[in-house]
């Protein structure tokens, strides 16, 4: 099992995609559509946000799915289409533009919006940049992974291969992050491909397992997104015997889903909204899982653990702190907390209190751009990661005003 | 009932008030050590933090206060004596050492310390500094006010005065902020004084009331500090009828009571860390008090919407978005969001959609240094205010080397 150089979506058999400027963007450099293409029909399944104000292209994308069969992801960047009166209207617009354009069913098709949210989507450009896209279908991936960016400095594709029942097939992901992401799906849009054979019940609870553990351990800045989804189409030309029940295949194709998407949720925190630094909180020995995520969460979603790390200040104090708000019943008295990088690593609280440590060694440490907090409850067995990034000026200016 | 010019902890009768440098912090110009002192023995109440992590000195104070009565107030800046192993003693010598000064009960005496988590607290500092705080005890309390600042700018004393079954009574407070700052009790530092007379089963009622309303309303960074309090005592000096039960007295007392502590908690939002501006979200017709209350905390709270106020923004969208994850199940479709300061007001959604409006004109409006977000969900009757601040590059500046 491994990750794939410039694997992407287009890496598993049977994918196309392709990315343009349509114009909902004034900068012409910028893509702003997105399409990937299934040559088969997929079974298909998405995860959504659980922000109660959700866009329209959610609520379009989930009756679509409603059979578990999908041909197609569309997505602009640029405007999220929600909080307008028509947006559904506009959304299944672009979804019959691109059923003609395509020659699938309407009910085939993903469609995801990602950008400022109460504005009205200019849907004429989007209507007008569609053949140019479905033209440009190729297997390279990249011009997607663009099309979908807002505020990312960085694209986000990957993909791994692996053999399964003597086959070799493959997982491939393209994403967006990087404001407004937060625990409680799906805090970012991510769009999956695979040449596995499986059913789409089976599908849909493998995608739920990897958010579970991945994309539902980031956080940015704790504002849960409005349009946030993740979706996974398999065509099946992989040619495995398909996965219709929890087996050894099963257990194989989500450790390899796993794969992928904690690669995209550390890249996403990494590339967050003005971040310098990536943080991950790593929460052992502790009572139930629920509590490792929380208290996991709770840290690298506090302000202060975030601009202290900005400044590479060992600031302990405010790790426990975070978990003493996190709202879980622990002793507080039995944990240990350290800071660690590729610099090293230097505990500095044990059983809950401070201990003397080199503020010269420690400052070394967290000048490093990827930090670990590790927390040690010392008091059970479950252990979880939670992914975030430093609180720094850039993030301030960025999202200062956003949208001009 | 009014607020008095220059009011402080010492204009109800019975209360004096100091404030010295003793040398916890290095800068010799800022106060660190405060001092109120009763007269006579006080009916005394407290509401604690939330946060499992508690600062050694409340854990002293809960312990004082079991009896309800109180003489005394003593309070230190630059060190929050928590998380270190012999916190709680330290805390004791400190109340012990002002017994001896003050020839008062160790058990009357109300104790706090706030500033960095986790580094030894200066002992030798505090009792040295002792006799010079006892000796300048005044009927100014402004030098008490100084000393219990941390980054907060601007000193937080008010007072009110109003008549109580004819007699002139009043209630004086002392605050400080100003990060770490978010709900659940108490989130800073605040100690006031009344001679009304009041049961101390009464007084605690009536400081829980108060606190619910405006002190656990206020939200700066999302951080519920591990040390905050507030305390009230009651000299009974005013000679009123004791108040000893839930009449006509006491709401006029819980009446004043907010009054103050609704103030002091808009002058915490106001100096929060690396503020510029004052953001009032109040959310109307709602369909119950709570629902109101986590509704506009999450939107004060969220880093986007407060970004957003910090450039003049007028995003609105950030706004239904932290509604939509606030967790409430509430009818979004319904509501309605304007903008206002003393420029005007702009209504900028209605029935959960965006309606045109002017930019430039939304821009004015938010260019104020106090910001009302107006949030009417027409779907009830009750309301709630929540305070807060914006998000800035100083915040971050302030947060990313506290230490040095």
């Amino acid at each position: 099992m491994n990750f794939i150089e410039n694997g992407s979506v287009t890496t598993p058999k049977g994918f196309l995609a392709s990315g343009v400027h349509c114009g909902i963007r004034k900068n012409q450099t910028k893509k702003d559509l997105a399409l990937i293409f299934a040559e088969v029909p997929c079974t298909a399944a998405a995860v959504y946000t659980k922000n109660l104000v959700k866009g329209a292209p959610l609520k379009v994308t989930k009756d679509h799915l409603a059979n578990g069969i999908a041909r197609a992801v569309i997505c602009n960047s640029g405007n999220a289409n929600t909080c307008n009166a028509d947006g559904e209207e506009k959304a299944e617009m672009t979804c019959d533009a691109l059923t003609k354009a395509l020659n699938i069913s309407a009910e085939d098709i993903i469609i995801g919006s990602t950008g400022v949210i109460g504005q009205p989507i200019n849907i004429d450009a989007i209507i007008g940049g569609i053949p140019e896209l479905v033209e440009s279908l190729s297997k390279n991936g990249t011009p997607a992974a663009e099309g979908i960016m807002t505020t990312d400095l960085v694209k986000k594709e990957y993909a791994v291969e692996f053999e399964l029942g003597g086959k070799k097939v493959s997982i491939g992901a393209i994403a967006k992050g990087s404001g407004m992401i937060n625990p409680n799906m799906a805090t970012m849009l991510s769009f999956i491909t695979t040449d596995v054979k499986i059913s789409a019940e089976m599908l849909n609870e493998a995608l739920h397992m990897a958010v579970e553990d991945t994309y539902n351990m980031i956080c940015i800045d704790g504002d849960t997104s409005t349009n946030d989804m993740v979706s996974i189409m398999a065509s099946g030309l992989a040619e495995n015997t398909e996965i219709t029940e929890k087996n050894a295949d099963f257990d194989l194709f989500v450790k390899a889903l796993v794969m992928v998407t904690a690669q995209i949720a550390k890249s996403i925190a990494k590339d967050g909204e003005g971040a310098t630094k990536l943080l991950r909180v790593i929460v052992s020995n502790c009572k139930s899982v629920e509590f490792a995520r929380t208290i996991a969460l709770s840290v690298v979603s506090s302000s202060l653990v975030k601009a202290a790390m900005f400044g590479s200040d060992a600031n302990w104090g405010r790790v426990l702190c975070a978990i003493g708000y996190a709202g879980c019943d622990v002793d507080i008295t039995k944990i240990d907390v350290s800071f660690k990088s590729k610099a090293g690593e230097i505990p500095v609280c044990e059983n809950g209190a401070g201990i003397p440590f080199s503020e010269e060694i420690a400052k070394e440490i967290l000048l490093c751009d990827e930090i670990d907090i590790l927390v040690n409850m010392n008091d059970g067995y479950q252990r979880a990661i939670a992914y975030g990034c430093d609180l720094t000026y850039d993030y301030v200016k960025i999202n200062g005003d956003y949208r001009t």
